[in-house]
């Protein structure tokens, strides 16, 4: 029995109690998410992690944060760096997106080191392993050699993967009759879409897709439905080829869910910021109320360097009118494979993006932080403040920059601190709203 | 003649013509925007710069940074490099809200070589100067010293001013009414409130009103009305304190207009995200759409060192809702006294989310930007990429960092670049969309 079974069977299990103490529900709750496809509980049977998590309506809003070597930089080692940098900033998933020469043995080393769940997109090791290594064109690839990778993957105990199975000749059609300045910008988009055009035939991933759930549902994998064309500038936002694709993506959630195999939907990308809400609406009808899982969005297109902050504002915004699961942007998008520090700042961005959301989506226990955060202010409780920040450590450090943190303000105000003269001029007796 | 009263006669001056070319309309919807109010125009008569800009509706977003020393860190100097990257880094605006022995030093300093309008908050000068040198209580200032601060800093050149006229003992009793967690957490507003207790008196810049107004006339400085009650936590937003105090601020916005004065009205603050579009609706409906200049808002309390990220989310938000103006945030806020880096980070941050409301304001050429990066990014022109990024002394920077750099692809995909893939698999006669 699959997750998605035993939730439709109604079979409790440690599974489910372990996940819904995470998360804070009961089991019922998370169990009738699972089985309506509301909620997605991302655990290979293969992947022993301790804090079983889920994504999806009624929870907290997930992060998920991409590493991965490159051919520029294919080293495990910097990627296990990364993994730590990860997990310490509480991403509360990882994906290896690695291309290059090692991309086996640095999956397999992030999976042995991985304590929250980890996705993977399998095109990816298809071209790294078997186009690069036997010097083979992408199109040469075999649907056979396709699936044994898919295979290979969940073996492993990848909890959860991309497959671009929304890209058909249809979507195509749509998109390049439309004015898109930036034509396909996945990655694994693109490579489907080359091997289509090499074979002149439909996308594999579409075809043979009933052989691609059977895999997942042994092994326990939840899909994650890619959004190979996502929009890469604003300007491409909400057009033909996205929303057809989109439309695919509601059946082939569907076709999922009947073949006991959980489902995420991936969604933009670059968009402005009023068209957000619209499209969260758009995904959540089409989609039967799948987890949403966006790629920023980035509200702007001319921020590189800086977007993380743009993603934030985008995702913000998405979250709050119901995306369940953001994929966090880094400085280095757009420029150059992140860094760890990269990887860190992303992070960041994308929890206060998600915490913003949870304050207004009413997620239990999410405002309690901010009211205790409020409360430490107050005091001038700044051993509390520092405790209670999202990233404690540079919160300590700047606060130790400034000349006056060993008193009870800081260096920008001093003694002339607000909430110190504001308690003064209204203590009672003396507060001018007392009088006539 | 005011500016407001030449607007309101349809007297056209250079100003006025020299401004409409800034932000690109034309002199008449200029001028009626700055006669209905909606539009003003900060620019004391006694400060020469050459970029006369404007903020109000219609207009893109503005952006101002706060510099200023403070008693821990007094010196001139290291302001006046502040101001340098102020605007090297794109603020439109910059107040000097200095604290600290030097005020006057400071301040003269900052309009000596400021070449956009500067703002400054007058009772803090009463306050660093009066009663620090003088060793009185807040509250022993006479109002003929405050009007004299006032006058002075008008003569000195200073463009706007933050007063904080809407602090009653009306707005403070409600205010004391209500279940605030935070007070009050404006340095203006709290100095206010200790004058007025110490004094058991009503609010001197309430009392004095149109004897500041006299002032600020004849300098041609504009008022921006403080938002004393401002939330400092989530928790706060959108009480009866801030809303009564708002509409004291639309009522005396009103009267400053007929005073021949322009005003701008300042507002929050820390703010859940989903009450921004209603409280940008309610200043514009209680202050006649009167230019609305937002501080943040900060859509969650606990990200102290990343301030400058959750007033970004907040900023979009708000601008795209119809602010017109927002105050930065830096990653310094609530740790520590801003450094130079810190406030190049803020005015980044902040010029993003004003520009991704710009796009969805519809304010001209603002998308144009988007447009031409997304051709750029599309044809891996780089040099392109970099010009018209927003920071591209960063973006130059990242992209050098990354080994493949000299190539036309990054060091994220490489040769497995989505944009050159996708090129190649759609190339004419080998579009895989073309066949049936």
């Amino acid at each position: 029995m699959s997750i998605r079974e035993d939730a439709l069977n109604g079979t409790i299990t440690p599974l489910f109690e372990s996940c819904a103490a995470t998360e804070g529900v009961t089991v019922e709750v998370l169990m009738a998410g699972v089985a309506k496809g509301t909620i997605a509980i991302t655990k290979n049977k293969n992947h022993d992690f301790d804090k079983i998590m889920a994504v999806g309506k009624g929870l907290s809003t997930k992060v998920n944060a991409n590493i991965g070597a490159s051919k520029d930089y294919p080293e495990a080692k910097q990627e296990l760096e990364k993994l730590a940098v990860c997990v310490n900033a509480g991403a509360d998933t990882v994906m290896d997106l690695s291309l290059g020469e090692n991309i086996n043995e640095v999956r397999r080393g992030i999976l042995e080191n991985c304590p929250i769940p980890l996705g993977t997109v399998p095109v990816y090791q298809i071209v790294a392993d078997i186009v690069e290594k036997e010097h083979k064109a992408i199109g040469e690839v075999t649907v056979q050699e396709m699936l044994a990778c898919i295979e290979e993957q969940a073996r492993d105990g990848v909890d959860f993967m991309t497959i671009h199975s929304g890209i058909t000749r249809d979507a195509l059609r749509r998109l390049k009759g439309d004015e898109r300045l930036m034509g396909v910008v996945s990655r694994g988009g693109s490579f489907t879409l080359e091997w289509m055009s090499h074979n002149q035939a439909e996308n594999p991933f579409y075809e043979y897709y009933d052989d691609i759930l059977a895999i997942l549902k042994e092994h326990e994998v939840t899909i994650s439905l890619g959004d190979g064309f996502r929009p890469g500038c604003c300007a491409d936002a909400t057009d033909r080829g996205q929303v057809q694709e989109l439309i695919h993506l509601g059946e082939l959630t569907q076709r999922a869910w009947d073949a006991g195999v959980q489902v995420i939907v991936e969604g933009p990308g670059h968009m402005p910021l009023d068209q957000i809400t619209a499209n969260i609406l758009l995904q959540k009808k089409l989609c039967h109320g799948a987890p949403f899982y966006v790629l920023g969005p980035l509200v702007t297109d001319i921020a590189p360097g800086y977007d993380h902050i743009t993603g934030a504002i985008g995702g913000a915004i998405a979250a709050s009118a119901g995306a369940d699961y953001l994929c966090y942007v880094t400085p280095a998008e757009h420029l150059k494979l992140p860094s760890a520090e990269d990887v860190h700042e992303g992070i960041i961005a994308s929890r206060i993006a998600a915490h913003a959301a949870d304050i207004v989506k009413g997620v239990p226990g999410a405002f309690d932080k901010d009211i205790a955060m409020a409360k430490c202010r107050n005091n001038l409780d700044w051993k509390g403040q520092i405790a209670l920040s999202m990233d404690p450590e540079k919160a300590q450090r700047y606060r130790e920059m400034g000349n006056s943190y060993k008193g009870d303000a800081c260096s920008m105000c001093g003694d002339y601190c607000a909430v110190k003269v504001f308690k003064k001029a209204t203590r009672p007796g003396r507060c001018p709203s007392e009088q006539k």
